[in-house]
């Protein structure tokens, strides 16, 4: 924490500083300059609140200098982590695509989807089993029944199964079925759910809150870190902005600021991110560009029979079409996607 | 819905969109124009995905026109709901101020400060037991322990008590000891708090989320009324934008917009709006001005030894302040402040 | 400027950063923590770059502690700065009121309004002769026969005359006329503007740009200042955010913020601000109670022939009922309200 | 425009709204559903203010359903259009490379960069001459020596060079001296300055405005347009949000929207955009992969003694490595990357 003091603050308030971080329990360094002075904060070990020395009289401005997160920084582990799901693996060099629909409505279609998902190079299966939606009057998703399809089409297919949990009732039956447990965008800064998701014994996708700064979001994973899963990976999503032509802003530049940050692998997720499907293909490419650790896409057999999402949702044949481009941008860019096509 | 064909589509598309609409069975309307075409749909009792349609050829943009929440819209319920605690009123020109800490701390400090609030005019007490943070790390309050400690607070001072459920587990715990059950800004789209918030028989203060529109706030509350608890009475607390001068934007304006759509009351929680102590006071006076139904302040014996958010927090002469700046404002609004001072 | 270290930076690289600053003529103050180093910079006489020090080997981050402005700032002028115009006085606990339509449109409206205004408690006339406008086919005032009516409507009223200043090639039309030079929102950082109103000899009323921080704001009234030109108003009008209940988001909170940071009278303009008739007059009275010292308010004698920004004017009635409300809550306020009704 | 009345507007008020649309002289369309009745707006030969009509009794709101741009939409030329500087196409799968300085600051480095660029695959040259800066107390530019430095440059270099005009008064010189007239974020609605770039011979490069919406921007392109220039390549530069780990959040979603809606060709500029010297990369990658038109970046011999933006801009090696990377990439996303290192 550095102490910014008034212009031409008397040394008595500069003094009464001082003493204030010492009878806290820290160490002051004031540093006298032409137009006022400044005081440095030292020996403390958990973040200071700014408030504190901001409401003091003689005092500008407080700026907090270290960051808050340890368990998730780069700072504390230099190589990045990998995080394996089944086959798939969350970085080294590798590219994971996960797709599927955005709710899972029906038995024969999730299989069906699933393997032909695979076949085009898919590494995991999504599906919403449990929904959130914005409106009480929406449909919902269909629960447990749609967590026994999600079994299915994984057995059928062979792909791993990334699914939401959405509190902490529901979090047992989603973590005995879920290979990766998604953490929504609006659940970011649920902590009840954030700490359970941290005592399951499965990887976790944690998506970007919808206005949720870096810190905020590494914060979020500290939290699930902190209770002993170190199993996450992030997922940037769009954030929202004044900008309507988009329904969110997908904000690649957060990769490589995530990467400078942390060591947890990060994914991008252009069907919310754009919430147009004739934009999801361009930014999944961008996603590989600017160095992401994997993709999140939703694919749809049928987009305009969808019960949820559908305008963001690809076809079948767009997904292969997407997974050609990926495969042959992947060696150009160093990377390795996911498995071969047959 | 209003679909907006691109200009100069073909006939044929338009017949396909029509059918389509029909298909779905609603009823659509077209509307030829010189440069194009635009097709009504009527019919739908729910509200219909934009996307479906902006998926279809020819399609240009699919606008909604109506309203997707209900019971708490203002077409539904032409005066303004009033939700009474204790003896305080959210609505009919009433203004009752709710104060206290952010957390509970102390059982001395809460009881004798709950009674210098009284006196000072406050009419419900505030204080947080479970407390959301950012980091793992922080002060998350005294929880149990806490509740305890505002029901002595009540019998000592009569003020009625507002707490934060923070999570479905805690639920229980808190509407068994609050008067009114807060919803933070994190858990406003918190669907099963929502719900379980929608089945207590406590009223409820919903916070605006960090960055939710005036439509989603307001589809929060539909998931508490559509659950059968009517008692809900929203609070603004400031969004996130670019402004870097203040912790977020008060949004004042949206008291007006609030009370044009919906029926239910509105407050003003000016210390989180703002994060600073010397900005209360003045958006304090603000939100009596603009129309609002209550307000929300931190309020602290000693600020500069609070655990958190110290430095938004009033202290008691500054409460005292405030409160004869409302008393005196209040007559030429129109409004009656709350209980009179000794 | 403060260079704070990585963690565990080695004392090379420190002794690179010292070099680098003291290489720049300035001097170099490190502070040794418990887990990294920061390093204070003092000497500097105009702000320094954070990016050239972010640059350097081993630097985490470079944070700015001293503001970039001087002749705005509160700190080199305690006491508030008045600036009249005409008997309008902006400081000192006075409230002028700035009211007239969008755009002049027609000579014998503008002289009936201004003197209808005049009689309700206005002390400005505003009028755009020259309107900026988002589309090169939308209406873009009358231009210099607009200042003319003006003029002819300040003789007929009394009234000084508030007219925006679109460029440097018509300024000088502007300045004869004008009594007050409005700098409109798209223009805040049009610098060759700002250094020609600096010139001028008549007062500026600086609106806030749509996504401006405080900061840019008052760098921006800095450029005017420095040429020589002290009498400079702020104008609140609205930031641009993700809502979308109003136009823009009306930030009544950097009132309290500009009050803190310079010595210049702020007003607030609610019309531009909320986009809404009906949110004008609530938004109107919360400038007042915020702390403002002064309000410009959009009014038409018949708002919806208006051919500019209709649906933000009120009528005179409803300036009327304003004024009457504001003049109620002045003395309470400790207020004075302009001239006095007759 | 699609007028939506209250749910149970009684007739009249429909009526009353069919005769107010009729009154201005276009054609009324009343649909009537079974909550409420929306009314269709045709026959208008220019966008209509929503404000006229939801300021009328009974009416909900006004939802705009056409597009304000004429010139420079895609839906009055199919094709996308194509811009030529010098040997640079912007256009027609080819993805030209403007790098240099952000300021011109001396004669024999600019020249000897200008050089070593054409070298590493650079196809247009920048460089600042007027500069525009937040502070009126920071570095200006050198103005006309500047540009006569450009020329120089230009000269030894073959490369055309691409320089600001900051205002009108300029203008003329930087119209003679450059080969491509950049238009900056913060004059993106000076719309004299856009008139006056309209009137040039010279192609114009539009940056977008820090907050600009996309329809903003297209109807400044619009006003360049209009006077007769059709030479108009819009740059995505970073737009202002919330987000604080990137100088601004670089939207590229906007360039599958922009070649939606526009047959204008569009760069991306990833220094301003990120601020920051690691993430140039990784994002102009993104930029190639996203489909954009072309590149601008800021490259300086000795970043570190750059006199404004030193810590965005790359120096030559990595510059050099930038070419190969997106040469490496170009071929595979079927794009002709400029002229072709030697």
């Amino acid at each position: 924490m550095l102490i910014v003091m008034d212009h031409q603050a008397p040394p008595e308030l500069v003094r009464a500083v001082v003493e204030k971080i010492e009878s806290l329990g820290y160490r002051a360094h004031p540093i006298p300059g032409a137009e006022r002075t400044a005081i440095g904060i030292t020996g403390n070990r958990e973040p200071l609140d700014p408030a504190v020395f901001e409401a003091l009289a003689g005092v500008r401005a407080a700026i907090p200098v270290t960051r808050p997160f340890k368990l998730v920084s780069r700072e504390v582990r230099l190589e990045g982590s990998v995080v394996k799901v089944g086959e798939a693996v969350f970085g080294e060099g590798s590219f994971p695509v996960i797709a599927g629909p955005c709710a899972v409505e029906d038995r024969e279609m999730m299989i069906e989807t699933a393997c032909r998902l695979r076949a085009a190079g898919a590494q995991l299966l999504r599906g919403g089993a449990f929904k959130p939606r914005t409106s009480p009057y929406s449909f919902q998703g269909l629960g447990e029944e749609g967590l026994r399809i999600l079994q299915q089409a994984r057995e059928a297919s062979g792909l791993p199964v990334v699914t939401e949990a959405l509190d902490v009732e529901s979090f047992p039956l989603v973590e005995e079925t879920a290979d990766m447990i998604q953490i929504g965008a609006r659940n970011m800064q649920n902590f009840a759910l954030l700490r359970r998701a941290g005592r399951a014994r499965k990887p976790v996708l944690l998506k970007r809150g919808i206005s949720a700064t870096l810190e905020e979001w590494l914060m979020a994973a500290e939290y699930v870190v902190a209770e002993g899963n170190h199993e996450v990976v992030l997922c940037e999503r769009g954030v929202r902005t004044f900008a309507d032509h988009s329904r969110n802003t997908l904000d690649l530049s957060v990769i490589p600021a995530v990467k400078h940050l942390s060591h947890l692998p990060i994914a991008v997720d252009p069907s919310h991110g754009t919430g147009r499907r004739d934009r999801v293909i361009p930014l999944a490419r961008a996603a590989l560009a600017v160095g992401a650790h994997g993709l999140m896409v939703e694919v749809h057999p049928e987009p305009d029979r969808a019960r949820s999402d559908g305008a963001q949702s690809l076809d079948l044949e767009q997904f292969a079409n997407l997974m050609s481009q990926l495969r042959a941008m992947a060696p150009v860019l160093g990377y390795r996607i996911g498995a071969s096509a047959p």
